[in-house]
């Protein structure tokens, strides 16, 4: 199932660099393993936000949570979330 | 380039069915005809309400902006856009 | 899976009575057939408001759209939708 | 009486570690007594969001105030609270 | 057990004025038939707005709704209702 | 005259813990004796929240401020003022 | 004692243009006349919107609310007010 | 030409007393002196809340700018500006 | 002096065709006017919206209100506006 | 292509002198670079407010983004982006 997702990154302005740093290369290596394994299956930056857009497909609401839970940003992000489900007029096959 | 367009329809309690039936109908046969051309390239329901998430994939401002105004039901619904770009993280060639 | 769903039904000042009548008492039969069904899994009023608090139990998105879109007084509400999933510290075992 | 609560956790981001283990143990352990003692009648977690949607069986509202003052998370939390009724289209017994 | 009931009046401006004449007296006359009850316990109009704030008192959540519905301006009016319960510093003996 | 105040307390997680209970215990001596010099004529807590709805009756709008700064949480207080004035329904002599 | 007010007019679209002018025409009347008096101390237009913020003196919430319910235009304004008093730095005699 | 202004003060709470009491003064002395010298045209207090309600008549945006920039608040303010213009019903010589 | 000055157009959905394009082209002559007289300086479409973005150069307040009046879809619009002034950055002579 | 930028400046009270000294001498550099290369098109300042309005002038998404991240600022920002196109009742040939 998708869920259209939302996620704004507020890092404290306090936060040291090297934390930071460690922080987005964890968020970057996870984010890239689940589009291999197409739970992430689009992933969009928000142009002049630290923010992005995401379409993500797991079998459930619990799978999301977790998957979200996962991310090392998550206790720096807001985050809103959409269920999303196939439009009468779409022609692609895989937005169901 | 990406824009990432959130449409929700609000057509009026008195609009006659069969107006509504046309509109929706024209509606319909643009949003394929722009899914095959390409420009319309990704379109879900939200679920539970009468509402999409698009992805429009144009050259440039002007186009997307004249593509929206040729909506048939454009004058009844609230249109918000989002300027995507490529996300650092992300692994797909075409999410530029 | 679980959704919870706010309605809240704003109905035109100018709605015939026979209308309106009709349209909840339309309502009314589909909600309790959905509950007999185990879908509509719970349904509250909110106190000194023409709304409801509901948890439906679909197997997805697109189930949740559908029985929505059945509801006689569907164009005449505002909808929201959050996904819920289990919560750690919960001891039910039917809050999945 | 029935209410339904939504609560957010907001954990400061330098709060430490133990501090926060500490804080969500005993909250973990309150929950659970007080599920048992059919006051927090249904806990479910929002997807994608440290949050919770709960509903809250006590004889008033002096003892719902009571009973959240109580939460170890309370001073750290944004909390909602609607008063619910019962739907005149619902069909279950237990939802007053 | 006490609620804090604001109440805002939106009559359409075609409604006509006999109309909206006989919805004030017939408001009028369950307002003070309610506050000799002891039910509509406090009554003030907020200056400047056709408002008012109003302190009920009744026994759950199922007799204040039913008696907001009673009100024959209800149509037309938005509501927000809060729980209240004693405060710690209160020396007042009717402020439950 | 009469004046609705909704306050919201907001403490900081990192005070003190002595310093916020000699504020909370200043605050309810002189919550008191305003109730007893007849000035903070009603004060109600607001279920679930570190909020209450106090009305007061003072002569003047700057009797009004002054008496709000003199709370020793007015720091870290939100507060939100309304004027009252009598309502033409209401039946209570002292809701001027 | 003085209220700040600021009123937006929202004239309904389909009001008839002569129904428009009278009201204006009868407004403008009585503002000046409350000018006159005193009681409507200032009034300025907000640049570019069909709106005013006034300073209104007068000896209580009740002849407030009663000057602003003779408004012809009242019911077709959203109204704010905040109540004023003397600011410790203020110089004028006149800003009680 | 004339500006109305509002001036919403937010100290940090651990802000040293006599940073504050500094600041207070020198913000108190500039006002005055603005006042003065027909800046400041009108100061009021908004009743319960660290806020103030402002007229400034200053030749030209720029020196609103300027001049607001050098009250030493400014960067614990947060501020909102209306420009106002003459009221077709204004009877005030001033009210420009 | 310039103005940002940004306008929502929300034409009624009932408005006669006839009538809707008389408005637009008297607006577009006038608009077009003012751009030659150098008082409205920027004009821009927001991509997607029945919107613009306009920048005026009016020598005051009261021309601007005058001016906003003056168009023929004023009674139509949403329109909010901003005092600009130079920015210390800014290399524009122009941009005053 | 055009795009409407708003950013409102949020420096954090407790940044030291020289640090924020330093961060606008690299801002304002920048941003004079920027506009010399024809990129930060029209640059003005908010009137009361530590914000601007920019247009600016970039092939792309991407390249708007990159350009907004590159400000010292851009961590202290809040920023909207609006994309602009031409509007049909522009007389500027460089309103693209």
């Amino acid at each position: 199932m998708l869920y259209h997702v939302q996620m704004t990154v507020r890092l404290p302005a306090d936060l040291p660099t090297e934390v930071a740093a460690d922080l987005k290369a964890r968020e970057k290596a996870l984010a890239q393993q689940l589009q291999r394994e197409g739970v992430w299956r689009h992933l969009w930056r928000i142009a002049g936000q630290y923010a992005n857009v995401s379409i993500f497909d797991v079998p459930d609401h619990a799978t999301l949570h977790d998957t979200l839970m996962r991310l090392p940003l998550f206790p720096y992000m807001d985050i809103t979330v959409l269920p999303l489900c196939r439009h009468p007029s779409s022609l692609h096959d895989d937005e169901r």
